[in-house]
């Protein structure tokens, strides 16, 4: 499996996956999940991915060739497109188009293959903005109600970010929060796995700022998990009931 | 959905479930999850529910035909088993029994029913024991590697669980890390709903010691459930990344 969270904030947007790929728990390997498309001071999209690696390796590739695809129109290319709407929209058909000619080879073995993606990103004079596409193709966005969205193995790291994610988060406060939802996660799925990437995009940036892969070893990753750890302990000791 | 959480520990067992069952989002009631069976001094047993209600309620009922039947065998009644072990066997073939018995009815609508059960107790001159009885009816235990079990929503509470629950935890810790696991659960799933039911066994009484039915508007719980927020919220803010 995998986990990918997204927050949408007043001042930007804060991005972490993990890179754990597994076929059975017996073949594990490392793979990135969170692409980046941008023409710096015109647009910046950042898409992860979750589920089957055929499907969402497919996907990516198909959307890089209309990207470079001269003849490409806005209805085709995620740089092109005039909108983030329209963006999600490209990436939502590439994903279910991709999706049915995969799960179309695989009758034979009664198996299907699934894939959803969360998608963020600002255009020119746009807003920013943060989709889940699910697997049909079809997608939801983030609002000030829900300000981040999940995909994969969701539900160990989301109390956490129910309890502290606001709108008004700071940018600090938001990587420090996906990265303990991540943290609990590591902790009790073995199908997230480590190293991470996180990304922060800075409303009206425009480009990427900071990108940061993680690994295992990270003695700042460490020190901030060891910390979550001693808060917890400490804090359930003093609870009375 | 449901949430059952079951701790082996060193003094005793503790159990907590929820009490929300829903068709569908828009057809919830409240019913108790938990069942005791006990001759005191003689053996106790508890067991919690998750699934299908027509098939939880289904099974408890034949379970209590069976102790009630003047004609019953060892085999056949939790009440005479002469082990624990047997005690999950009879629940496990029973649960199977009327799993496959309604999902045959059910075969023309193509839905099918499941249901998975915690089972925990003590014979005289027996260990405490504890297992997870699956929709099939196959069981694993709780052991000391690890000393709980859960069924239903379990991955939001499970992270709590993981840091702090050891088979040497105290009864108190104890109560108190099935309820903050479960607030967490309360908290990220609507389908999971209170009141909440505990039970509390300890080593060798031979019978049920405290039960609690824990209300909506427990002041005791929401105090609880108040300063976990504010222990997550203070230590969060104090953490450096």
């Amino acid at each position: 499996m995998t986990y990918c969270v997204g927050l949408l904030l007043d001042a930007g947007m804060v991005l972490l996956s993990d890179t754990r790929t597994n076929a059975g728990l017996d073949n594990i390997s490392t793979y990135k999940k969170m692409f980046t498309f941008e023409r710096p001071g015109e647009r910046v999209i950042t898409v992860m991915t979750a589920g089957s690696l055929s499907v969402t390796q497919t996907t990516i590739a198909q959307l890089r060739e209309a990207i470079d695809d001269p003849e490409a129109t806005a209805d085709q290319s995620i740089m092109l497109a005039p909108t983030m709407l329209k963006v999600a929209e490209i990436i939502g058909a590439t994903l279910a188009r991709v999706r049915s000619s995969i799960n179309a080879k695989m009758e034979m073995s009664q198996v299907s293959t699934s894939a959803s993606m969360i998608v963020a990103g600002q255009r020119q004079d746009g807003a920013m903005r943060m989709f889940l596409v699910y697997p049909e193709g079809n997608f939801i966005e983030a609002t000030e109600d829900t300000p981040f969205l999940q995909i994969g193995e969701h539900k160990y790291g989301k109390p956490i970010l129910d309890r502290v994610v606001r709108m008004s988060t700071s940018l600090d406060d938001a990587k420090k929060a996906v990265l303990l939802s991540m943290d609990s996660t590591l902790r009790s799925n073995l199908s997230v796995g480590m190293p991470l990437d996180l990304a922060v995009i800075r409303k009206g940036a425009l480009c990427l700022g900071e990108t940061t892969r993680i690994e295992a070893q990270d003695p700042q990753f460490m020190a901030m998990s060891q910390a979550w750890s001693d808060v917890l302990r400490d804090g359930f000791s003093e609870i009375q009931i």
